[in-house]
Formats: C-alpha cells, structure tokens, sequence
C-alpha cells in the first residue's frame, strides 16, 4: 500500500488500515446537485457527509443564472399563471429533440414526467418564482420575472414538431443573481438539516473500492492530511465537469478549444469523472460540449442574417444564441458575419455580449461586399433571396419564423463573429460518467457499479449537446439528478 | 471469487487459484495489429501467446484493401520510383492537418519519423509493392499499382499547406484483394517463429490485475471453459474497434447511426477496450468515427457539384470521400444532391459505388430546380457562380483545384446523397484507448497502466477524423502501432 492516495486512482478497502470517518453517504461537491443530493438523501433517514473542495457551497450553480428548465403536466404554477399550458408529451419531445442521436430517453422520460413535482420540490424548499412572463429575447432574464422563453422552442424545426412553451423558471430576484440566492436557499435547507455534516476545504482524492468492486468510501484531504471515509450506503460524486482541465478538452472535446471562456468554477477540472473511471465507470458523450455566440440583446439582432464567407446563411437565426453559434462552428468557412440594417444594429454597442467587432460597413450591399471581400454578387443575391421571402412573410431557405422576418435594406453593418477572432465563445462540457435515472453509476457494459452515484455535471445528463441546449437546463438537470441520486443511495 | 468471469470486467489476480498457461507476452486478437505485434516481440526475444476470437487470422485488415500510408523521408522505394519526392515534414504536416484539433503530435510524429523504415520492414516480410504509380482517382486501387494518392493531399485546404505526394501504398496484386495477402503474409512469419503460439477459437474475456494494478494475466474461454494465462511482461489488447457493437456507437459516436454500413469484422464489438477500461484506461476520441459516401469513380464526378437543399455549394468536390461524406453530414439541410452533366454522370451506372438514387433531371436549370424541389433560382445562382469561376479557372467558393472545374452545361443528372435516403455509408469507429507511441496505456490521468498494451483500432491511434482520413491510414496505423506495441512490452 502507498500512504499517499494518487488522486483519482481507487484505493483498495484492504489498504486501508484505518477508517478515519463514517457515514451513511458521502458525498462529493456542494453545488446544486450535491445539496439537492444530501437533503434528500438526509430526508430519506440517512446520515450524511457532504464535502466541498471551496470554502463554502455553490459550485457552478451559484455563478449561474439558476434559470431552471421545468414543466410539463399541464404547467407549473408559474406556467398557468402566465396562461401557458404544457404537456408532458410537448415537453419530452423537445428535450429529445435536444438531446438529439445521443438522446437518453429513460433519462429525459423520468425528467419529464416528474418535473412539475420538483418544480413543487423546490417551492417547498422555499425557492420564490414570481408568476410572471418575460417576453423579451434574452440571454437571461434581468428582471424578477419568474417565466421565460429559454431555447429553440419557437424555432425550426423544434417548433414543427412539439407545441412551445416557455419553461425557463427565473428566481424572483432582480439583475443576474439567480445563482447565489439559489445556492443561499440550498445551503440553509442543508444547514437546518442534523443529520447532514458539511466539511468544506476539502478534497477528494480517490474513491475506495474492495475485492468484489464494490465501492466503499472515499480518500479526503484536509489540511495536507489524508482521512479514509467509509460509505455505508455509497459515494454520490457531484464535483463537476472538465471544462477547466485543458488535457481532458483536448483529449475528450477537441472542438470546445474553439471556445475562449471556460463557464464553470475553478473545481470543474474533471476530478469527480477521473475517479468514477479508476473504477470502470464509462464517461460517455466526452466530446460534446455546450459552446455559443450570446447575439443577443438586442433582440432586433434576431432580425439580420447570418452569412459564411461565400454569402450564404446556413440558419434560421431566431434559434437559441448556442445553436447558433453551434451551427457556426459546424460550418465551413474562414468568416461568419452577422448582416444587420442600422435599425437592427439599434444599441447593440450598450450590451454587446458578444464582443463582436464591426467587419464592414456599406451604403450599398456591394459596397459591404468588397468591405468583407465576398466575391461580387453574393450577398445581393442572398438578400434579395431574402427579401423577397420576407415580403412573402416565409423563410424558404432557414425558416426563421415570420415574426423574426423584414426586408433588409441599406446602410448595412456587418459584425464579424468568426470564431478566433474576438467573438466571445464561452462554453462548458456535457459529458460525463454514465448513470441510471436513478444516478447509480454504469461500467463500459451498462452493470451498475454498487455504492457508486453522480450526479450534476459528473453524470451525462438529460442535456447532451450544444445545438439543442436550452438555459435551464444545465440547473434543472444537476439539481433533479442530485435528488435520484440522493433518494437512490438513501433507500440502498 | 466468482468462478465465472464477466466478460471484459477485470479479476484480481488474488482470485486466480491455478495459472493454466503463461508467456511472456500474450496478444489479443490477430488482424494485422496483432499479427505485427507478435512478430516484433518474438524477434526481441519474448515468448509469445497469441489468441484469435475466429477460427483463422484476418482480423478487418483481411477485409481490406489493406493499403497502407507511408512515406517521409525523401520517399519510400516506390515513391522514389514513380518520380515523387516525399519529405517527412510534409507528410508530418499533412497528417497533423488530418488529426485536427485532437492530433496526438508524439504519435504522428513517431509515425511519420519511422514510416520508411515501417515500409522497409514489410517488405523484408516479402509483403510485395510494385514501382508503379496508379493516375486514377480511385477508393481502391482494382489494378497491381503499387502506388497511388488515397486522401485530399491534393485538394484545398491540405494542399495549401503540405506538398502533397502519394502515400498510399497498394499490395502488388490485381484486384481488391490487398487484405488477404497482407494477411496471408503476415501469418506465414508469424507461424515460423517458434517462440510464438497461436490459439484461435479463443475468447478473451478479462484482464487479470494484482493488488498494485498491474495487469498481470487473461481470462480466456475456449470450449466453454474458462482458463487463466499469465503475463509475464504484458497483456497487449489488438481486439479491434467498435462498430459491430450498437450499444457503444449509440452512447458513444451518435454521428455514426447515420451510417448504413459497418465496416470491420464480427469481432469489432469494442471488447478490448472494455476490457482496458475495467482497469481505469481511459477511451478517447470516441465520437469520432470514419463515415463517407464513395462518390468515385468515375472519377468524373468530382467534376460536378455538391449542393444542399438550398442549392448551395459548401465543400470542394475534389477531396477524399470521407471528408466530402462528413461535410454533408455536418451541413445544415434536408437534402443534398451531386448536380451532373450527362458526360459527368458518364459511366457511373457501371461503377455506383454510392448507391445514389437519381432525384431529378432537367433540360434546363429551371426544370431541375423544380424537379428537386430548389427555390427558384437558387441553383441557378450557383451554377452561373461557378461557371464563371470555371472559365476563370479558380474556384473562389470551395477552392476546388484547377484540373476538375469545368462549366456546367445542362442537360443536367441530379443523384440523391442524403443520408438515409439509399445513399450508400460505409462507417467504422476511431475512438480507443489511449496510449504512448510505445502502446502503453494510459489511464484518464495518462499515468501508465503496467503491464496494459494496446494497438490497431483498439487504441485511439494516428486518424481521428473523417474530414482528415486518408485510405491506408487504418492499416497503416494498426500495423505500426502494433510493432511498438510489440517490441516495448518484450523489452519490459
């Protein structure tokens, strides 16, 4: 035996000569999921330990929006209120839709179905939505407004084929600060609760595992010691995704280095997935990756076109900003503009999310097109195209919806949003250790690992890709899965 | 101890109460990975236990063309022979391109660096190439040439970048019918070699690891019976990529579902990869996957067009198959259409490799775009863009070279290259276990797992893209990887 754990590689339970700590659960990582795991898990009986690697609860989830994907079964309070039904049917089909090939239906089908009473769940918790829509096209809502629209839901081709419904839940709270207020509600709940320990400034090295490969504890390190902890009912890992730890982008998802903002907290280095491996856990869909172009406010952006380097546009523009930005980088080309009219350009300077510099200018369109270098009669041809689709009020060619439709008329501003040259990519991975709706933890041949759960992002979750991503759903999902995980182990 | 081994899922070594058999080095699988493997570690010394799930050798190399990538280092004897002078940077430079952003620089750099002597090496087997040059555009080559281009070394953006030279090195027989006598070859050294064991009819069910997690052994069953077999030096895993498995492409390599054609043997059902990750290997590049619509020959057709179903152009038509496949994959739309003169569309009836249905045809540009239900005047901008590039001789849309661009003339043939809808789409995985250049592997910290080797499609070897594959990079790689393979572990 070495004294020293190699961090994420198991340590075998028959090394371990001393148990320094003992719990029903341990579990790993204080954001959204690993909070909404202990208190459920504590409320099912079970004692609980609950480590973090920061100085206090939030994860990823404090420094998010804490917009939460829910609906479904007729609607939520929220969604009644504001006059909006949802079927769980609607519901399920645009998330499978999302999730695309890679889909995992049992997932989505338990989420979907139970997502009116977690919506119930976390009201209990004492999380406030005001019962409120916001109708503005926003990156996030900055109003208290409870309810807004967060995907591709009005978009082609979602929109054929599930009727839309708003399902972004926005906490009632003025400006960007769904996240902390969250976290805050969260960690009370985990605070008020006896039997759930907190230990913060903690980290978790390596699971511990014993001859039947059965997983039995976990290494910790605090204050440069080392302690074995022992899980009598299991380890839920909630530590996380990769999107800080550069090798595991390049090695697992190559096109997120196209990305020049890592969305996550520092502790999101892929620890939690490394130690589910040591233990023959299978990390699926590794390559995917939430990444995006946030166009817009100004809404009025929404109206312009998106062309490549040969003048064509590729997609319907009124999708939600990371399937477009997506679709950018899926297409080939060295350029991608945004074509906006000056009335479209509107104040795009005051909130200019996306940091896109001005390509071009013209007073005419062949004027942009010799400013942007497009070969002669490229562009005109895709704007007249384009008008006269918008004067016919359909898009033939990407199918933007009519209400997103105008003619274009000059003088043009062209907003250069290649990727590498000054456009904002932020993004974060959606791969991780594959799971059971009920978070327990798979091998390579989908055999559950016994004592072994994830959740949050150290699950691959209900959400799998950028082109069908929708806000929300990254909270909505680390927080629902905490809670199977939690009530899973609890029950074992 | 259970006394029956779940396949793939590793044994402690401390359950192992008889050791039935024990070699130096034991090799799974004897496709040309394999086979190569064990040639090298005999020659160095090693005694050497083969094991084969089918009742001959072959492995998906015998299913090939078995043409093989190499040059560097001023040129092969047949490039030098055909007059073409190849340096190792080009070559480096060029298969980097390939990689993409998830190139493993050691591994190609080891390849390209030793690719001569790797040439050399086979024809010191008597693997036979004759020094002759093949000028057709070709998927494989149906003549004796001993070489041929096999990829888009010549094509846009490649060619910009890297001096192209053929690299494909076609076996000295008529026909398709490389594989076989690579492998007929292969066989023959390894069955002179006495201190190498062939066993076939073998499954190779799970790795068997100490306390130290090492991997020390193999779990075997061969007529229902399960035997263990020591290791001394290594376990080296040639068991072949993924495609045959449908569990693992779905979590895996979504992208590839929409391929109708699995390419490989019986055996590729991910086994060996399994098997490393039981003991924490980590899977890498797994979504990635080979998937291509073989549009040539004629070669003819690389002088029409491509367009989607808003009758653009979005890649040059002169690029390897592949990267032409994956481009319509990647590429927004409902449908895609390769638009021919009738001299274009020429014999391909005899050849239609492809299977493309014809979708429409048209006296008049007019008539095809009603046919194909194109807006109006869609492809008609198109082709008059492209016409106008022809007699310019510079195609300053998708940069397709000089010598394939010629006007459009109607009357026009238009095939249906959607996926799903007839068009032919041979696929097969890319995604393995990571390894150093020695074929060691690696855990997802990429610390070495002792004892652990691996090669061919089971590792995540040189190629990892479609857009960057060129024909004999399989091959190549899997014969390379397996000599490194087999000369490291011998020499532990």
């Amino acid at each position: 035996m070495s004294d020293k754990a190699t961090p994420t590689k198991a340590r075998r339970a028959s090394e371990v000569s001393q148990w320094d700590r003992e719990a029903d659960v341990v579990i790993v990582g204080f954001g959204g999921a690993g909070g909404c795991a202990a208190i459920e898990a504590a409320d099912a009986g079970a004692q609980v330990l609950l480590f973090e690697l920061a100085s206090q609860s939030g994860g990823s989830t404090a420094m998010s929006s804490a917009e939460i994907y829910m609906g479904g079964s007729g609607g939520t309070r929220v969604q009644k209120a504001c006059g909006f039904d949802d079927s769980t049917e609607d519901m399920f089909t645009y998330m499978m839709m999302a999730a695309g090939p890679q889909a995992d239906e049992a997932k989505i089908r338990n989420y979907c179905d139970n997502s009116l009473a977690h919506f119930n769940w976390l009201c209990d918790l004492g999380v406030p939505f005001k019962d409120s829509f916001h109708k503005e096209r926003a990156i996030m809502c900055l109003t208290d407004d409870g309810l807004l629209y967060t995907g591709s839901e009005k978009a082609y081709p979602f929109a054929q084929h599930a009727k839309p419904a708003p399902r972004g839940h926005n906490l009632y709270i003025e400006g960007d600060n769904g996240g902390p207020l969250f976290m805050k509600i969260v960690t009370e709940n985990v605070n008020k609760r006896d039997n759930i320990t907190v230990e913060y400034e903690t980290r978790a090295l390596s699971l511990i595992v014993d001859d039947a490969g059965e997983v039995v504890g976990l290494v910790i390190r605090q204050d440069q010691q080392e302690y074995n902890v022992r899980a009598r009912k299991g380890v839920v890992l909630c530590a996380g995704g990769f999107v800080m730890n550069e090798d595991m982008l390049k090695k697992y998802a190559p096109k997120l280095l196209t990305g020049n903002n890592a969305i996550g907290n520092p502790g999101d280095t892929g620890t939690g997935i490394m130690m589910g491996m040591s233990v023959g856990a299978a990390a699926i869909n590794m390559h995917e990756g939430f990444i995006t172009i946030p166009y817009y406010p100004p809404a009025s952006i929404t109206r312009g076109i998106v062309i490549n380097d040969k003048g064509q546009r590729f997609i319907n523009e009124d999708v939600y900003h990371a399937r477009l930005g997506q679709a950018v980088l899926d297409e080939a080309g060295d350029r991608f503009y945004f074509i906006l009219t000056v009335e479209q350009y509107g104040d795009y300077e005051k909130f200019n999310f996306m940091g896109a510099d001005i390509a071009g200018t013209g007073e005419t369109v062949e004027e942009l097109e010799e400013e942007l270098g497009l070969r002669k009669g490229s562009l005109a041809h895709t704007i007249s195209v384009y008008n006269e689709d918008a004067a016919n009020g359909e898009d033939t060619q990407c199918h933007k919806a009519a209400e997103w439709l105008e003619e274009l008329q000059p003088p043009f501003v062209a907003l250069d949003i290649t990727p590498g040259r000054g456009v904002f990519l932020p993004f974060f991975t959606l791969g991780g250790l594959d799971t059971l709706p009920t978070g327990e933890v798979l091998d390579a041949q989908r055999n559950i690992i016994p004592g072994l759960y994830a959740a949050g992002r150290t699950a691959c979750g209900v959400v799998r890709r950028a082109d069908g991503y929708s806000s929300g759903m990254s909270v909505g999902d680390a927080t629902f899965s905490g809670r199977m995980a939690g009530k899973q182990v609890a029950g074992r």
